[in-house]
């Protein structure tokens, strides 16, 4: 477990407010709250001026080096004052830096920090998750009351899935690769506690592994590690391929079995479940225990990873927020739900399994199971 | 001026964080960035979630009282799960209260402070705001990159205006209503201190009045105000009735002169432009303070309520940052921009004026000029 966090808001802020309510009479309780609901409201403004630029090229542009809106107009063939303008809206989010040259001119810097943050080939980079929003994410959050109204379940029950294209899908996989440092970080960490170290021999199930980003960093955290990531052909492919640039290729396998109907095999000594278990439902969930108990060694952990609620950290708990409108996000594109602890340790004890280990990190919680 | 404030961002958060970046180590400047830039990639889940609520009813619905989950999918005709979760969402954005009740169910509650918020009658309300952005901002923010490659000006120069739908500036007009009270307070505390008072008589002339709102609000303030509302035909209507709505309709004459051809009078004591100037470019900005000039009395003050960049402030001011971002969304939607307070300067010595305070409000800053 973590230590006790403070949870004062103010404290873990990233964003500069928008809205100086500093400014209004402390007993206009009205006031306050129509102007805090306003600044909610123009939220969508972030990512208009972030996902424009990437579009635009600016990002690639300022990577090369610092420029004017000048410049960067001439570069990009764009209009100048509205360059300008986009150029001191990413500068009102903190994302460029602005400063007067010589001439009196604004100057624009991309810092270096940010630099892999919009790269196409970055390992952490969100331009899959730009590519997301822009093909998906403003149509399904506009027309999020279509599916309150329907429930947007997929008409044959059982497994959920995003109903996402499945180039999206690609892009979205490469957009959330940031996700895995701070789990693996904290995963790895936990495991360590419990014995494990370079010189254990051990094997690693990544089930659904996606771009395979958590084993991949797994095996670089464990020397004598072997992964096995289970997904599609196709994304296994990615998988190979960026287990290769990483040069963790020669342990790690790609299995390409069915999710259901096949075997995944024996002797795992930790299964893997990314942002899995978030799509399935009750009863899907409680099959997927039960097949993964069966192939655990003696010893064996689960270790989920995904958006779970602890009502115990209460509603104002970063984590519990995100998760609670992570599934607002699934609803918006199609599936899925952030189910809560209490939900995980039922399906545990039904396959005889029970919690070790909750543990947060920025964007999940990881949760560890063994017998 | 205002007294110097706080410019600590931390100090004046409105939003609580969703992406605990407390929980990543302290040295990884870039996991940091790309944590930050994630957060404001899903700034438009807060509209998503807002605005599906309010087109659903939720917010009417609970504006009569608390409600569980399913009590309100059952007055609204939706899916159980999914209002759950859109319930949920609302209360991480700290819109709707979360208690449970005695049976265990989350029982969700709208504070009384934002039952005005939503109403679709109510005097500061944001329905129209939110209607708006389901007609107009989504879209637009969704394609501002289109604007920054063509520039997004009229074709013919001169006046900008927004290319907005009348149906849709009207929404938005009342959607603002909110701005006021604020402005109004700040812009009457500095008449006070240069002698206006309960036995002031004065002529307020409120040029693109709107919905009349700010006239209306300094009808209020000083019982002997008498304002003149000038707009087109339509506009003047809303304006007309919101007064009578008020009670200050005796002292309150709509105009509906030609904005640029027709005489305004004379014997204006105090000339207002609300959100009028940032549709100006210089060269009609510089003809719009001559005109003003000419029909001031002796001692007449011109209020300039704008979104005007104050570059002395620092581009970290809370006020410059909404600016700065406004100016983007005009742009977004097809036109205007934010000026300086440099700017504004120049014009005025143009027209031979002079800036004699500059007051800050939470979403403008007012500029009080005279000869």
């Amino acid at each position: 477990m973590t230590a006790p966090v403070d949870l004062t808001p103010k404290a873990t802020a990233n964003h500069t407010p928008l809205v100086d309510t500093r400014l209004l009479p402390l007993d206009d309780a009205g006031a306050r709250a129509t102007h805090r609901v306003y600044e909610h409201l123009i939220g969508m403004w972030a990512p208009g001026v972030i996902e424009a630029a990437q579009d635009l090229g600016v990002f690639a542009t300022l990577t090369a080096g610092p420029a004017t809106a000048a410049g960067l107009a001439e570069t990009l063939g764009t209009d100048l004052r509205a360059t300008r303008v986009l150029l001191d809206g990413l500068h009102a989010y903190d994302i460029v830096q602005r400063e007067r040259g010589g001439d009196g001119q604004a100057v624009y810097t991309l810092p270096a920090s940010l630099h892999g943050v919009f790269a196409p080939d970055g390992l952490f980079s969100l331009a899959g998750k730009i590519t997301h929003d822009r093909n998906v994410a403003w149509h399904a959050w506009r027309h999020l009351a279509d599916n309150v109204r329907s429930g947007a379940r997929s008409a044959h029950g059982g497994q959920q899935v995003n109903q996402i294209s499945e180039e999206d899908y690609t892009a979205l996989a490469r957009g959330i690769n940031f996700w895995a440092p701070p789990v693996v970080s904290v995963l790895a960490d936990a495991l360590r506690e419990r014995g494990w170290g370079d010189e254990t021999d051990a094997l690693l199930l990544d089930v659904g592994c996606g771009t395979g980003i958590y084993s991949h960093l797994m095996l670089e955290a464990f020397p004598r590690l072997t992964a096995r990531g289970l997904d599609a052909p196709r994304i296994t492919a990615i998988a190979s391929e960026q287990a290769a640039r990483l040069g963790v290729h020669d342990r790690f396998e790609p299995l390409t079995a069915d999710f259901w109907n096949d075997d995944w095999g024996n002797g795992t000594d930790l299964a893997l479940f990314v942002n899995i278990f978030h799509l399935q439902t009750p009863e899907s969930a409680h099959e997927l225990l039960l097949k993964t108990a069966k192939g655990l060694t003696e010893g064996g952990l689960i270790a989920i990873v995904d958006h779970i609620v602890d009502e115990e950290a209460g509603g104002a708990n970063v984590q519990n927020r995100f998760f609670r409108l992570f599934a607002a996000s699934m609803l918006a594109t199609g599936g899925g739900d952030a189910y809560t602890v209490q939900d995980y340790d039922q399906w545990l004890a039904d396959a005889g399994l029970r919690r070790v280990a909750l543990l947060d990190t920025p964007m999940h919680r990881v949760l560890l199971a063994g017998r």
